[in-house]
């Protein structure tokens, strides 16, 4: 316990995992540094644990859960289920608002996107993808890269088949190409809503209280796995210690955190800085704009805009604070004196150093080039000239038309076979699709794509010489019929043929666009990622040569375990308590929001005991994906649900500051408290087992 | 000439005016270099010459324009009468759409807060200053010289008044306080509207044109001055070669370019990256998001919004190339050198560095002190909280009553009697509010203040716990009655009594934040400004010391004069040519707005020359401030009016990249074309001598 207190002051800036000081490091399971863990908080982490609380996680669609009964309960966050919710909406009326219990179990609710994958098996595959690109050039490699894994997977699915235990087989890259892995899923596909708090309670205090602490969420949610129409049986869920964790206990996340970057080099740090993070914020600041005077309309068109507008206004705290990281000359001054020393070192060791060149450099000069057509590539093949969600589904069909006849491995990665399944599940739901929200969203991105490719662009030309973005998102979304699921599968089905002859506006353009659009994927897969790739490989053999093989790998959704313990931290000489109490919510209510306590909270307020715990900080390492992640005691037990980091956690895509670096979750206790006076949810209660 | 067009390669990067090897520099006229430019150009620059551009060139609010008639005719930009237009429109019909030509001299229209300097005299009085300030410590000699600058331009109006000659006098540090001036203008305040033409065909192209060339634009209009209500004697008046000037031809461009920061120091320049552009950048995005969804409502909206959304996208602009100017590592490293070099030139000469101290360290340390409490100081003090015509309108009246009484020298800067008439003037003028207008952007930049103080800033707390900020923003707009020119001027009149009087909601808010707004600003003055400006006052000595005194001061909005030539630059290996022609304005149009040409251009087409030159480049050095500039040649005629720079010129804030740095003009030809043509204008084409 002495050595953790000490041990911001011994690493305000632990950079890049060189040797783990503080509590650091996103770990996969087949590398947790369990003897550590033991040496440092006298807790046995041993295979049996990591296999328990390894199958007791799930990843979702971008977030993590965790089973909490035998009957495929699910605990995660409030806003990991906000989507569910806005589809399960209307102009009219918003479970976001209003909030959601299943009457029964009959009654719970169609999740239509969501998926729940637990991660069965692990089968390092380095070996062989190493040996299928030996001595091939970069775009070569990089092209016989991609072919091996889709192989590996499409083997491994039909494998698992034929075993009669079907499993999601996904190829992953772990340290920048340092190890290739198969990660073997079991994938429900049938997830249903319990259980969701009104958004006022679950996101109080809404964007401005974002990544704070203190704070009074009860971003908690239940989902239900189903399997063949019924809830799926989960015997190895994870049992809730609704009284949650003591001060400076050590505490676990297990959880699938999505991306970090403290791998890249500087000159990819520097083009996040000056390239990608300003443009990026500039644009979403001006959506938030648009969105929210849009909402102000009415409260209809609040209602519809409400998910979005969250979802980017998470983002844009994310990444204002990741520019405002990577604007710290000083924390880029000790990345490039980190870097500089792997390349000294690297460069003494002579087979290292001939076997893998100057991968740094041939980063930089990847970046410049890159640099010189980014925009076109960022606007026509990333998307960002067509932010609607029908034009989305019309480039999906166009392009699976032309690529599913191929051989598997001669697709576009995201049609290969393993990914053809949620595709379709995509393209069949029956989501609400608001023709106002696409008219924005559309018309937005193109004049953004005017603005910044500039009005004598030629795909601005073609599209923006006789008709404003306004007329042309109008005529697009107006005329086109893909927001019928219907209409969608029969354009997936027919195919080719199909295609060609659909008359529809937004396929029409996404054919028209797409020779264009392809170009310029094959120019960023050939000439930036392949380089960019083949270098990181070489980085991560020379960093393995000289740091050793303890080390994690930087995020990539895949599931990860973190250690720690409950801590507060310390903010301009004050410190902050690791816990918030039930009383200082209602204290700091206002009765608007984001600050409004719902009704139902309101009318409890006599009944609940001021004392409850609320949310809770712990200094474990966590990042946007460990969303409804475990937070896991040394008994393996759930002690708090991770919803949020503080501001500080942000800077930790670059580096993790073990002094103020700290993750945020919500308390057992107040989750308890909730369900028994404020949403009387008995059998919950009972299958959480936490009944009186 | 051979020199010049060597100039590009020589000097891609010519940092702070150490020796001026391009043709940069914003020149005041008391130090102008005629031997280089007769070196260089041959061009014989006297007094005389200097004399008579001096008094041809007039400062209107924010831009500069000349006279071009013995009757008062003032050319400038059709941008820089934007506010005009549209104070002059209604929610019904808009002078920007239609643009306006006065039937006579009689029914030309009133600018009500338009005016027209002249600047008649330059009075160095850099001794008076230092003798005043001599042996103050930072804070003590920061007030002193505020006291002494306020009482010299008393004095000053109060000389040139007795004399019959009555002066606008102010006081003008250059050289970051190397030198200090007094300034002394005839001001003309009955501006009137002459003529100007559609939005469509001025600003052609719009935002995504703004900065670019090639350039279509009329941005011209015309004034005029009056006295005594009738049309203003200037027989100063500069001519206008309508043939405009030949390729590579020496050309001037007087103006009064408003703010460089070319001269400050590398950890100031860092605060601007780090701290000042970025939130700035965010904010501006998220309003023009705002403003533009907000014009979509309807006609009506599209029409009030207009204006107000020029300005920003172009300010936005401008702030988003200066970012990524100050990205640039290369250049911050060059600036870095540089001043290096000065410092360690500087400290070798020991008087010097005995009386100057480390300046450079100081104001390092003045911007870490700065960033504890910028942000209250912005939102409170900077007003950005507070984004309404009303409420500042309210925040000077309360003011002015605490300040008017007060001895002239202890008033804050903007209430001494030098400053006091315009701000009558502007509080009298009857200027169209619009009440929508002032609820989006009040409740906006309250949003922006609970974002960026947090939800727990005791103003945030005080003002946004019982009411959201669209709630809070309709009340006091609504109930505001300071949008009639009337109650304003009696609440001017009526003194601190009418102010303690009234309980309109928003002076009721102006006095309630006006103590913690009056603090945060003496902090800023005493702890930051003072200290910065007496370490510029040191490092301006370090310079003349060490480069001597053949440079030029940062811009100030004050007089300036600088040499170039007619030339194009090279874009990525293509040479850019430095004239435009009509025909590829009728190419470009694409009939919908920002390129659609307005129905009277449609309409005279067949009868206009194709040949027509329209725009023009040069490679002068100017910034924001110089729209509106005559552009001029050697025999001082106007050959061009100043209305861009191009996208490389943004930099120019910072440096002057000689290689890319270009000015962009309306050729006088297309204005007599246009004229002609077009408009059919024959007593303007008499009065501007280019009647056939």
């Amino acid at each position: 316990m002495l050595l953790r207190r000490l041990l911001p002051f011994l690493s305000g800036l632990a950079l890049a995992p060189s040797t783990a000081l503080a509590d650091e490091g996103m770990w996969t399971f087949d590398n947790f540094p369990s003897t550590l863990v033991r040496e440092r908080y006298g807790v046995a982490v041993d295979g049996a644990w990591l296999d328990r609380v390894r199958r007791g996680t799930v990843r979702l669609a971008g977030c993590t859960a965790s089973f909490v009964s035998p009957d495929g309960l699910l605990l995660t966050n409030h806003h990991c289920v906000a989507s569910c919710l806005a589809q399960n909406s209307t102009r009219e009326s918003s479970l976001l608002e209003t909030g959601f219990i299943a009457p029964d179990r009959g009654r719970e609710l169609d999740c239509p996107v969501q998926i729940a994958d637990v991660l069965e098996k692990l089968e390092n595959v380095t070996a062989a993808v190493q040996e299928a690109t030996r001595g091939l050039d970069e775009q070569a490699a990089n092209e016989r890269r991609r072919q091996t894994l889709t192989a590996l997977e499409a083997t491994c699915e039909q494998t698992s088949l034929t075993a009669g235990n079907p499993l999601k087989c996904e190829a992953v890259t772990l340290y920048g190409g340092g190890q290739f892995w198969l990660y073997q899923y079991r994938r429900y596909d049938d997830v249903r809503l319990v259980f969701a708090p009104e958004a006022d309670i679950a996101a109080f205090g809404g964007d401005p209280d974002n990544f704070q602490f203190p704070r009074w969420c009860l971003d908690f949610s239940l989902l239900r796995a189903y399997e063949n129409g019924r809830p799926a049986a989960t015997p190895q869920y994870l049992t809730i210690d609704f009284d949650g964790p003591a001060p400076d206990e050590p505490v676990f996340v297990a959880g699938h955190p999505g991306s970090t970057d403290r791998q890249l080099t500087v000159a990819e740090l520097r083009t996040l800085r000056d390239r990608i993070l300003p443009p990026a914020l500039l644009r979403a600041s001006e959506l938030r704009g648009r969105y929210s005077q849009f909402g102000k309309t009415d409260a209809a068109a609040n209602r519809i805009v409400q998910d979005a507008l969250f979802g980017l206004e998470n983002g844009l705290k994310v990444e204002r604070k990741q520019l405002d990281a990577l604007l710290d000359d000083a924390l880029l001054a000790a990345k490039d004196a980190a870097e500089s020393d792997l390349r000294k070192r690297a460069s003494r060791n002579r087979a290292l150093a001939a076997g893998t060149g100057d991968p740094w450099t041939r980063i930089a000069m990847a970046q410049a080039e890159e640099a010189e057509r980014w925009l076109p590539y960022e606007f026509l093949e990333g998307g960002a000239g067509f932010n609607s969600r029908l034009a989305r589904h019309a480039r999906t069909l166009v392009r699976a038309a032309a690529e599913r006849p191929k051989p598997n491995g001669e697709r576009l990665r995201e049609f290969t076979d393993g990914f053809l399944p949620r595709l379709e599940q995509q393209l069949a739901a029956p989501l609400p699709i608001y023709p106002e929200l696409e008219r924005l969203t559309l018309s937005f991105s193109l004049e953004r794509m005017r603005e910044w490719l500039g009005p004598d662009a030629a795909v601005v030309r073609r599209l923006l010489t006789t008709e404003t973005p306004d007329a042309l998102a109008a005529r697009l979304v107006d005329g086109s019929r893909l927001a019928d699921p219907a209409v969608r599968l029969q354009l997936w089905n027919g195919g080719q043929a199909a295609i060609d002859a659909s008359n529809d506006p937004l396929i029409v353009l996404a054919r028209d666009l797409d020779a264009e659009a392809r170009e310029l994927r094959r120019w960023h897969e050939d000439e930036i990622e392949a380089v960019v790739e083949a270098a990181h490989e070489d980085i991560a053999r020379a960093r393995f040569a000289v740091l050793g093989t303890t080390v994690y790998p930087d995020a990539t959704f895949t599931l990860r375990l973190n250690f720690g313990t409950v801590q507060g931290w310390v903010e301009n000489g004050t410190p902050v308590a690791p816990f918030t109490k039930l009383d200082r919510l209602f204290e700091r209510a206002t009765g608007q929001p984001p600050f409004a306590v719902p009704a139902s909270w309101r009318a409890a307020r006599a009944t609940l005991d001021p004392a409850t715990p609320f949310n809770l900080s712990t200094n474990n390492d966590i990042v946007g994906g460990n969303s409804g992640s475990p937070l896991i005691d040394a008994a393996g037990r759930i002690v708090g649900l991770v919803f949020d980091g503080n501001i500080h956690s942000i800077s930790g895509a670059y580096w993790f500051d073990a002094a103020k670096n700290r993750t945020v979750a919500v308390h057992p206790a107040i989750i308890r408290e909730a369900l028994r006076k404020v949403y009387r949810a008995e059998p919950l209660l009972a299958e959480l087992g936490a009944s009186d």
